[in-house]
């Protein structure tokens, strides 16, 4: 399997439909960058071994939290997959809050916001949770 | 037991003297800075629940990674933290290649060689291991 | 006094109603979080002395512009505070402009645009400033 | 001509009316705040030659895209002004891709937002190109 | 042709040996670390046609120029590349000293630093030129 | 009297034989440099009124210390200007301390050891003080 095959596999699985969005949206003016994101992010970085997915992601959202807003709507992606990989809220928050050491306290309640967002918007899908 | 307390107590165990060694240097010039390191790094961060001690490590070390050379001090002491906590070599070096999606290529190297220097100095110390 | 019950008071003169407010928010999701910002920020760092609480402030504009966009919110309330301790529009926005040398002229811009919306909130509160 | 009246010719070519709105939105909070963008920005750097007016405009926008959000006005006035002189979509989409490498992925998304953006307002206003 | 096998073609002309030196010093610990490096960074970013390989390279040091000095090992790196493709010194400084206005004075001297340790490695190599 | 002009007064005061230094390394490589320095730094920014000096040169070590270890040099220059215009250890430490809310702990450090090295240069030339 290729790494190309081996990051739509992941891809696909975590955010479904994500390659065809990308494609139509950045392909006409940068060709093959759908692939590349697929291939590189997923294929040859996400879908490693090695250490589990959990803190795959939970050290991800940390580094997310640290370099600041810039990053936030990849900082709300990556807290969803984190959910959805089993990590509890407490334990998403309490890795943000400890960046508060090295990214400062703006970068920290910046992205404690941009959790409660993703957090309040699981409970209007799925309310009795 | 106060923040400070239970500071002291994670900070003995995890980098013995450190205490010490902040007051000595710093203190004089801004009195109180290693109390506030001790109590707040460790008392009010480093030793709280809801996440494990490993995780935490791992999450600080992407950070620090993502966040440049600017850090390569901290970065090895946390590296150091994380061996000690039981983290493996794969799994810390596995964080620091994840931050390539993130900081880019350079920061990724960055911090492998910051690794590096720790795991060669654990051999040094402990031969046969 | 504990460093908290000192960054109460200091928290409560500057910015009645925040630990409340971050507890409502927060609390729930990083236990103790509040009670953290209030020791640690208020008691630790801001109620310090040594240097004048102005020139403190101006110090806190300047690395909030220098850091960028992602600080916009505690750029806004590090300005306010430092109006409310006597410092004028003229020395917040020399000290803005000041940055362009070290965080670049957009950095500079973007920061003065932050003061320009604290100014014109002043002037609807006190219309005859 | 001094650096300022060549800043002059300079920027009333590329963004005509900015100076006026510079000195009218901030020059009764910092005398002369205009003047030295003028002169400075443009007069002593971006009228330089040395190097071909479509490659130092390329290479502000890959700076641009690696230093991230922060920067996004900006940025989307650098691909105006890169556009202007003849660069193609393609190249300044291929120069943002590249900064995938440095500056990570959300970066590159980031930026790639703020091109399309770009992009759409000249469809607007040039509906047959 | 993969994208593995052109990051390969262009990794050997530009930087003989770098996949070897890579795999010897960081594949152990991340199994696959060069590969991804040559089938990336090479294969799947530099390689790209879309715009000329010497604006790419200058696009790339006004990049690391503006993220400041953690990235020097790679800034001088890509300041040789841009001269062994054509760029004269004159381009290579303009375009540094340009992210003054981004980066600020600092990154711009600490980038004019790396940039003259290379033209001095040149001219150790080549003292006639 | 000319921004260049200011400037030069105020460098040869504060920094005498910088901008012939300047000139001596970078100017055949980017022809004007030392003199965009001096007119854009000193003149048009250091040269400023509107707060007093002190202030200026303590936010700008603020601003360097949250930006991180790449401003190294320029932060100690700052430190050395700030002692020369009455700001004492103590002021300047505090500053650099109050970082860590902003730029965290590791930037914090290390502007305390840019400034420790200062004060120690201070007590060789001055060993009375």
């Amino acid at each position: 399997m290729s790494t190309y095959e081996r990051g739509q596999a992941l891809s696909e699985k975590v955010n479904p439909g994500m390659e065809d969005a990308l494609r139509a949206r950045y392909d006409a003016l940068v060709p093959g960058l759908s692939r590349t994101v697929v291939d590189v992010a997923y294929g040859q970085f996400y879908a490693r071994g090695g250490v589990d997915e959990k803190t795959r992601l939970l050290a991800t959202i940390a580094a997310l939290t640290a370099l600041g807003a810039q990053t936030r709507p990849q900082l709300k992606v990556n807290i969803g997959s984190a959910r959805a990989v089993g990590a509890t809220r407490e334990e998403i928050c309490e890795i943000i809050f400890q960046m508060t050491l090295y990214g400062g306290f703006p970068a920290m309640i910046n992205a404690m916001n941009a959790a409660i967002e993703v957090f309040e918007a699981e409970e209007k899908e799925t309310p009795d949770e």
